[in-house]
């Protein structure tokens, strides 16, 4: 949804050139709003806006642009501007941002970038997407161990604007070595004592992640730690950077979105489901479409060859689709269980034998009360057929019950073994257990058929 | 996974009584490792355990224990103790625990607090769960405008222990009114002119909720806003409490993980997949499993309906799981899709007619994708049954195209018309979108035949 209500006055304060006006405009309101407020505006005209704000404002309303206006700005607006606006940006943003712009521009804006800047964003640029150095940023307040109090506060105080985060300062040594942490907290409660040392406050068990780390690993830990900001550090614990709170938030977010893409066989967008462009989304849902629809072909080829036994027991058919949604829906739930129980670390790879036993618990308990149901139903609707009683009337509740069993076992243990053998658990989406479940149904459907009536 | 690895030495300090050595493991490590080293403890051995930290370290480790043993110790342990814990917690946690305490016992509890801390837990109960007001906390740093950045300072330096962040000091007039927020990293950045007033330095722009809020909304704004903490305020802009970062990564996790379940028909679960009673995750999986069921029934009665048409042409049979499971995957591929965009915000309501233009897209373009290769499978199963060509082969590609395009348009629906309705639309599961298409896909599949080969 795009807010219009200032769209006509700020189109208007353009073409009078009012200049007050628009730096009224940018620093009245949050920059969260401010740029809320310009979603209708074009990239030229939103950039002819922000250049009313000073450069911290500009660069922090500019963060709150969508993705794609931001990258059209970088790649259409005038050079000089935006190598000024890219230079103060935060070193994750900027790289993130980057990534979606043409190379020339790239190539053109880190020239007239200071070498600093042009070194970090290339070493950044080489952290694979997903991984705790591509979101990390590396502004951050690292502190000798030697200062006191009074020097790390007013150290703070005259740094405080350059950084994302001021609220953990990171005691390093000489060759930037993680020693310690101390939160601002502490060291506002310390003011009393000020000439204590950073080193006799810091704690020293801190908790850091690896650059080549998963994101979602480290959300968790941040989570699990109630953190505002994490450290990554290299292997010899040298700092390179820190992850904040919001980005976790963004990284929970973006997760959370792309494992519920998974679970319903889409593969994960890498923008927002409008401006996915239509090709685009076709094939991310075309791709798993197929596979489950070869999957599908194999039902037919199954069915055709039980056609004797279908012409024979012609109400046979009728119940297909009932015996085959049953499977499927329960290996559905203990799938989507078993995935979300291992992102949130609920279970582990070594709790399967009580996945599995409580899986089987779960398919005999359920299996038991649909059959009944099922019964119920079959009776209902089957005696139109005068087929022979009792054992007829038996072979779609026991069906249901041997189906929702293998639901629930194949739908636990198949994401279990997707984690065993390194690959996202997610991958097991929901309709593709539930396709392997039909097939198995089928199978399950004629053989019993074939057992209980000759 | 129960980390063991201090088990028997916690144990045999227990037994020795060795103070020293316990309150060293209490104070040692960041609080989270020393719960976690706890877990395979009894609730009384981790009570003696943590009776040994000082009030405010017991505290923070008690956070970081699962609920369930939270409950457990506060319902068994000893009076007066639990009552000095529960009065230490932070005012959101507290009632989060007490909420799944026997009545009685919180009774008792609340008799030994001091009266405001009672008065405090009593109005937080009054929230419903998943509101803004049973997230928050209620312990705030809120100060004067007419303070200065040094009275502030010091203030902070004062109370910086009791406040569960210190990260925004919250400016509010004398009857609570919130008038602005100064942030930590402008107070500090300010330190160089310390008698600059609060209400010179703070926001008036600020972001907050209502305590009736549902806690997504909440989450979608701190991270929209890029917050550490959001005011809660009443409808007269009263501050009642804020709400911290931790708790809206929880809440963002715990939403996520409602919505997969929600998707897969699985009701939420209160506590983790592995401490959910078998009898409550049977009934929680068990009734959506029924509706489904009695759902699915309904194809059976369908075909019934149509069985002199499937008696005629056999091969019909073999493609019913076929054509039904392509649309159930679509649809559940545009439920998802739409649920998701929803939640994140990437849509609104409002959006109804250019989704349902992408979805109709969407539905020709892999339906007719589908609907080419279903005809070459067709054409390599069907000769067997020796029937006319070339029309009798268009049946099944002719339905696929139709039921895939239904199943976007469906499934992008659905979820659209629960959000109108003011329902939650992740209630619009897969396996329900699925269902219903089941029933749809057996009526057109039978006209398709009925239409073209007659």
């Amino acid at each position: 949804m795009i807010n219009t209500l200032y769209l006509p006055e700020l189109r208007e304060m353009l073409e009078r050139r009012d200049d007050p006006a628009l730096r009224e405009f940018c620093t009245a309101l949050h920059p969260a709003r401010t740029a809320e407020f310009m979603e209708g505006l074009s990239a030229a005209e939103a950039w002819s806006v922000i250049g009313h704000a000073d450069a911290a404002l500009r660069e922090e309303i500019f963060g709150y642009f969508g993705h794609d206006r931001q990258s059209e700005i970088i790649e259409t607006q005038e050079l000089e501007g935006v190598a000024q606006l890219v230079a103060d940006l935060a070193p994750d943003d900027r790289v993130d941002v980057l990534d979606d712009v043409h190379p020339d521009r790239v190539h053109q804006l880190l020239e007239l970038l200071p070498a600093d800047e042009r070194h970090d964003i290339l070493r950044l640029r080489l952290y694979p997407d997903g991984s705790a150095g591509a979101v990390m940023t590396t502004e951050i307040a690292k502190l000798s161990e030697s200062l006191t109090v009074t020097d790390a506060l007013t150290e703070l105080g005259r740094q405080a604007e350059h950084f994302e985060t001021i609220y953990y300062l990171y005691v390093v040594d000489a060759t930037d070595h993680l020693r310690g942490v101390v939160s601002t907290r502490q060291l506002v409660s310390a003011m009393g004592r000020p000439e204590t040392r950073l080193g006799e406050l810091m704690e020293t068990d801190v908790v850091a992640v690896n650059p080549m780390d998963d994101q979602e690993d480290v959300a968790r830990q941040v989570a699990k730690y109630d953190l505002l900001a994490i450290p990554v550090v290299d292997r010899e614990r040298v700092m390179v950077g820190i992850i904040t709170h919001d980005d976790v938030i963004d990284v929970v977010r973006e997760e959370a979105t792309e494992d519920a893409h998974r679970s319903a066989a889409v593969a994960p967008l890498d923008t927002s489901y409008l401006k996915t462009h239509v090709l685009t989304l076709g094939w991310k849902r075309g791709i798993w479409l197929t596979i489950l629809f070869a999957a599908a072909i194999l039902t037919a080829g199954a069915l055709e060859f039980y056609s004797d036994q279908l012409a024979k027991w012609e109400w046979l058919v009728w119940f297909i689709p009932l015996v085959i949604s049953c499977g499927g829906n329960s290996g559905s739930q203990s799938a989507t269980l078993v995935v979300t129980a291992l992102a949130t670390g609920d279970i582990a790879l070594s709790d399967w034998g009580r996945v599995l036993w409580r899986e089987i618990l779960q398919g005999l308990l359920l299996g038991l009360f649909l059959a009944v149901i099922g019964y119920v139903a079959v009776s209902l609707i089957q005696p139109a057929s005068s087929e022979v009683f009792p054992s007829n009337a038996l072979v779609v509740p026991v069906t249901v019950l041997l189906v929702v069993v293998s639901g629930t076992v194949l739908g636990a243990l198949l994401p279990l073994l997707f984690q065993r053998l390194g690959l996202d658990p997610a991958l097991m989406s929901n309709p593709f257990v539930a396709g392997i479940i039909d097939i198995l149904g089928i199978v399950v459907y004629m053989s019993v058929a074939q057992w209980l009536m000759s």
